[in-house]
């Protein structure tokens, strides 16, 4: 079966060292921000970017090994599927952060909202054109953890 | 520098046969529905997916070759740069749709609002979990593009 060889366009830089410190779990807020370093060669690419509010991030989990179809996530005490979660452990393993764009400055993109480590790879850059209106989305395993942990406190 | 091989979970069942007729553009609505046929080996992933209303899909631009860093999109005759456009010319190849979950049998998902080729590879399913308040979006060249368009029109 054809495979396919992805390779970064840039770097992460974020306050993120290591994943303990990313927030994680039920009602994680990600309001740290970060820079989005693209390499020289690929900086042409960015051009009209700086009039998006927001952007979609793909990113390489790096630092995470393997892959588990179905696992515990720290936020619920029951397994889940790999595709109904944001586990890094995938078949293939891309992470999708959406971002707000702070500003540019030639190759470099100040954004809020990271929760990449610092020197995340990135794979790709896009504009965030429209959102599924909020009162239709359901979040299903998620929503119910929430709603246990609620009455939990 | 590492490079990352990515490999298909799965495969779009779509309408579209050729690029030509997927509706693309100012204002493309993108309402056909079709099948996420994912490879029996990942089935197990799909656990409790079925509570999601929406999710992301990951995919490769497996008909298009080549990078163009700054292109003329079809919806406007100024270029911008390919990490501020949906171009399939992209130094990762890597294509992403927000489609709404119709129902799940075993390794099939029946989505809305597939605007890839059928065929097209599948990396990565995600759930969505929330959107960016439509009031805070601003979508740059292409709102530009739309409001000359609409001044011809």
């Amino acid at each position: 079966m054809q495979n396919w060889t992805m390779r970064p366009i840039g770097f992460v830089r974020s306050p993120f060292a290591e994943a303990n410190q990313v927030p994680r779990g039920l009602g994680a807020k990600h309001e740290e921000e970060g820079t989005l370093e693209i390499l020289p060669e690929f900086e042409p690419g960015l051009k009209d970017i700086d009039g998006s509010s927001h952007l979609f991030v793909l990113w390489v989990f790096d630092r995470s090994q393997g892959v588990e179809l179905v696992g515990t996530p720290p936020c619920d005490n029951q397994p889940h599927g790999v595709f109904a979660s944001r586990s890094p452990f995938r078949p293939n393993p891309i992470g999708l952060t959406v971002v707000r764009l702070l500003g540019r400055e030639g190759n470099k993109l100040r954004v809020r909202g990271v929760d990449m480590l610092d020197g995340t790879p990135i794979l790709d850059i896009k504009p965030y054109l429209s959102s599924a209106p909020e009162s239709e989305l359901k979040r299903g395993w998620l929503a119910e953890a929430e709603a246990r942990h609620e009455t939990k406190a």
